[in-house]
């Protein structure tokens, strides 16, 4: 049956939308009962709507009949997908269940790398030749059973070396003069891929250009299969995921949430908070070292958290709004002197914004409750100027760090923002020390 | 010409995408210039590879001659969004440009929001009768004009009522035997969408279906139009990098990062940045507060930035893990409490090693430098204890603030990452002095 054909009514899918929620947190053998008590074309469509490795997690424990008939309805890339996600010890009896041509299609898909153009491809597509007419290539199609397999919307025109010549949409074919050859209508100019392209530059392909699919071809120019619009949905988001927890400092999860073993999520997040920790401890020296002279005006202590958590957050902002049109493709590595110049306007009047809170809310409680003793304008500008000072740094650290790394060769989403964030806190304890050793502590007496 | 069938080799590919990349920065004037010395196909494709918004900045100031012919070639759901991006005393003058047909139609799409389904669909698809023979089909398909649109992979097939009945793949009615009717061999189980579903939803149905295409009908059940994958694509990416600018704490830009004005990025920035920095003397506040006692500990003053921002990161990176799984519909809000148990164990996990790590930290300070007085052990445990609480605090805190947004309807996403932080720096500061308080203060002479 057709996967992307084989659709439910919105009813039924109700029914299953509830199985589903409820699937992570069933035992192996639940799960076997439940798909019991559904009817056959309904557990064949829940198995299908699954992911590949709830696939497969299920396929291992199933009877061997059903097991054999379901991993026969999946399209070869998704059945390379589901072996992949099988521990290594069940791979080769799930290989085993396939037929004979199948399981030389996945055996080859099973060589690429997960995340490249060739493990994201069906090897199924239909074929035309250059020389036939319209009409021989309709009867051709005709003729040809029907697979068991994705819908596709091309005609690949190949010639007897397996090379791309052309391409034909099924429509264009119909609405083609019945006694022109394929050459004659096929479009030759075909935007491909390669095979071992990875798939985080191929999703910009799809959406500059609005495609359907894209042929995927060899070294030599052989074509070898096709990604189609609705896997690069699955890739687009799972790219999204990673960025966000990488940006998060979190290592990438493999899997759902709820599907990751706790002890799993403690060494997927105790990485980044170690060092972030460890940077932290820098803070606690800075403050050791200035604070022979800052105990001495202990108002000066009071705001440090406040400071310093300002250049942290504008240096968040900064660097997520980077990282991410890098990632999107809308900046490049030339660009780093216009994003400079950009946060280095927008970071001051930010600075400036801020700053004019802190003053207020200095002015107030001295109005309110004077707290803040005779000196409290030059307290209230200490505060102004540092503000001012660390969201500037701030921004233009958290922007310009994801470009170093990108020129570094390292994703820009690992400047995660609690770096920045803690880098900020140790540069912005030292703006602030520098500010009330120019504008405070030489004027004030101690304790003032 | 078809959108996505005229599609471009590399080298030329390679020259666009240098012109591409250099738009955001020429002037209005320029752009023309640059297209006038483009062959007319390529200046065409190159159009057709801008996004909605650049396609209605360039096509304002076109001659006009060029102005119809290209906005006649958008298929009819992107020709309505380059209409909705023009200025709005510029829109009846590009509504004018099209046939009469196309007018009706792209004035039928205006009237839907752009982020739901009826906004997303294209309103052409191919129809058939349910009594038609397969034969009688493809010879009506056959002797329909080549439209100037968007490929199609599926045939719907609709009533008298323009009620949808089936559907079927032009893939399957090629391989169909040809005397069976249309009604025989159409598959009458169709997932569908309602015009009006929010397209944040619609992206889930596209993922775990495999979906191709999926018809949008009114609330009367009548088909209105087609919503595909490649489009999905876009969405996918537009709403990550929405939840990602949300999570930093920016309000979502509307444009590519250079294409926003820096008043208007200031003013995105402000909001969060202002309510963040109002919360921040929340902890100038708490010291202020607690220093009557703490400024006679001094050294318990220098741990404050390090203890209270190991709560901020690890209540980030709890609240995006979170966030990012409802997003995804990976949890739901029934599952908070189960979230609740997960990151009380992992936090208490996570809260130990970085415990330990603080210990360390003093205890070889204390043994290089003697750093901390003979009362060293007092204060290794009053970091150790501080610091596992206010870990295990800020994930409760950041894994559970999600679910509550959610609860009262509003986005996930806007629990920003920095305000999670600033929240945990404040209560860090109260769960740091119950420890001193508990454990250092009553035990310790003054300046200890």
């Amino acid at each position: 049956m057709d996967r992307a054909e084989g659709q439910l009514s919105p009813e039924t899918n109700e029914v299953l939308a509830d199985l589903k929620a409820a699937w992570p947190v069933m035992s192996p053998d639940e799960r076997v009962d439940a798909l019991k008590l559904l009817p056959e074309d309904e557990a064949e469509e829940f198995f299908l709507a699954l992911t590949p490795r709830e696939q497969s997690q299920l396929l291992v424990i199933l009877p061997t009949l059903t097991r054999r008939a379901w991993l026969r309805l999946l399209p070869l890339d998704d059945a390379a997908d589901v072996i992949q996600h099988a521990p290594r010890e069940e791979r080769d009896s799930l290989l085993k269940l396939l037929d004979e041509v199948s399981l030389r299609e996945v055996r080859a898909l099973l060589a690429y790398a997960e995340d490249e153009a060739g493990g994201l491809m069906n090897p199924r597509f239909a074929r035309l030749r250059p020389e036939m007419t319209v009409d021989e290539a309709i009867l051709y199609l005709r003729r040809q059973a029907q697979q068991k397999d994705r819908p596709i919307y091309y005609c690949y025109v190949l010639d007897t070396e397996q090379k791309l010549k052309g391409v034909l949409s099924f429509r264009q074919l119909l609405t083609a003069p019945a006694a022109k050859r394929i050459e004659e209508v096929m479009i030759s100019d075909v935007v491909t891929v390669a095979e071992d392209l990875d798939q985080e530059k191929i999703a910009p392909l799809f959406s500059a250009k609005n495609l359907v699919a894209l042929p995927v071809l060899d070294a030599a120019g052989r074509m070898k299969g096709v990604v189609s619009a609705e896997d690069m949905v699955d890739v687009v988001q799972e790219e999204a995921t990673e960025d966000i927890q990488k940006m998060a400092g979190v290592a990438a999860l493999e899997a759902p949430y709820l599907q990751v073993s706790i002890l799993e999520m403690v060494r997927k997040r105790a990485g980044w908070l170690a060092i972030l920790f460890l940077g932290g401890t820098l803070t606690a020296s800075a403050i050791d070292r200035f604070d022979e002279q800052l105990s001495k005006w202990k108002i000066l202590m009071a705001f440090i958290p406040l400071i310093i958590s300002s250049g942290g957050n504008s240096g968040s902002q900064s660097a997520t709004l980077v990282i991410r049109a890098l990632a999107l493709g809308e900046l490049r590595l030339v660009d780093w002197w216009r994003v400079f110049r950009r946060e280095l306007v927008g970071s001051l009047v930010l600075g400036l914004f801020l700053a004019a809170i802190g003053m207020l809310r200095v002015l107030i409680w001295q109005w309110a409750f004077d707290d803040y003793g005779e000196h409290f304008m030059r307290l209230t500008l200490t505060v102004a100027f540092s503000v001012l000072g660390v969201v500037v740094f701030g921004s233009l650290v958290g922007s310009l760090l994801p470009f170093a790394l990108r020129m570094l060769k390292l994703d820009p989403a690992t400047a995660c923002t609690p770096f920045v964030a803690t880098f900020c806190d140790v540069t912005g304890l030292v703006i602030y020390f520098a500010v009330c050793a120019w504008i405070y502590i030489p004027f004030v007496p101690v304790g003032g």
